[in-house]
């Protein structure tokens, strides 16, 4: 089981890797993203086993990134669709797509994220929240914070 | 292979799991960003085997991002140290790791991340280019880029 691969690891990545870090899971996530909400539509995008598929639907659900629910116009149909938990993804998935777009997109982005409404390109920064510089990669550091358990109060 | 996984997906998401997709790389990249660079070092982190660890570090060189160099002491040993390449994934990984601090840590942040010198703590933003607003998850949305085949000059 995914969900017990980084149990030692008190580390916030590997807690967010052990509910998306599963194969296709963030496509998934990316695909719910794009609109996509049937089983037959995640089938059709992944090309991936329906077994591995309903797996990974039922995981998202389970933690929460997905929520199934009633198809509109079938009562006795489900869809999925990302929870506020699943969209606040979005961050992650842009800046994955963008180290992406970066090395490996020989003809372009194949896709452009952009400011609903706006049209404008999205662009992630990271933002110092004591002097509000935008921060470069290259000036990133880190420190023990409250839920390291040596730094944790007894 | 992981990196013929998501072969037939057109996306930059896809193209950049191939690379750091795998179980431990994305803690790989994390500890490395943290001054880990030893063999030894990564392995005590992570608790995987030899051979697993050697595997994920192999493809990290392969793929531009860690690099080995000489060990500073030891001329006939090497250590890994990130590329710029590796380094740009720090947005990615703090947007993850944002993510898991605000759903999974029970007892606060495990880690901080922050502004070199400074010290203030890092917020990651999505930034409109046209309108220069800060975008909030719920407005984002895509459009196909000049890399989508479709859209692609022929």
């Amino acid at each position: 089981m995914l969900n017990r691969t980084y149990d030692t690891q008190i580390c916030s990545i590997a807690r967010a890797l052990e509910v998306v870090g599963e194969r296709w899971s963030l496509l998934l996530v990316r695909d719910a993203s794009f609109g996509l909400r049937r089983f037959h539509q995640f089938q059709q995008s992944l090309g991936i086993a329906r077994n591995i598929l309903a797996d990974r639907l039922h995981h998202l659900v389970d933690s929460g990134v997905l929520e199934r629910v009633p198809a509109p116009d079938h009562a006795d149909r489900f869809e999925y669709q990302l929870t506020a938990m699943g969209r606040e993804l979005a961050p992650a998935l842009i800046a994955l797509m963008h180290w992406g777009d970066r090395y490996f997109a020989e003809h372009g982005p194949p896709r452009i994220a952009e400011h609903a409404g706006c049209g404008g390109e999205l662009v992630e920064q990271l933002v110092c929240a004591k002097c509000a510089a935008v921060v470069d990669s290259d000036q990133v550091q880190t420190r023990p914070g409250p839920g390291l358990p040596a730094a944790r109060p007894s």
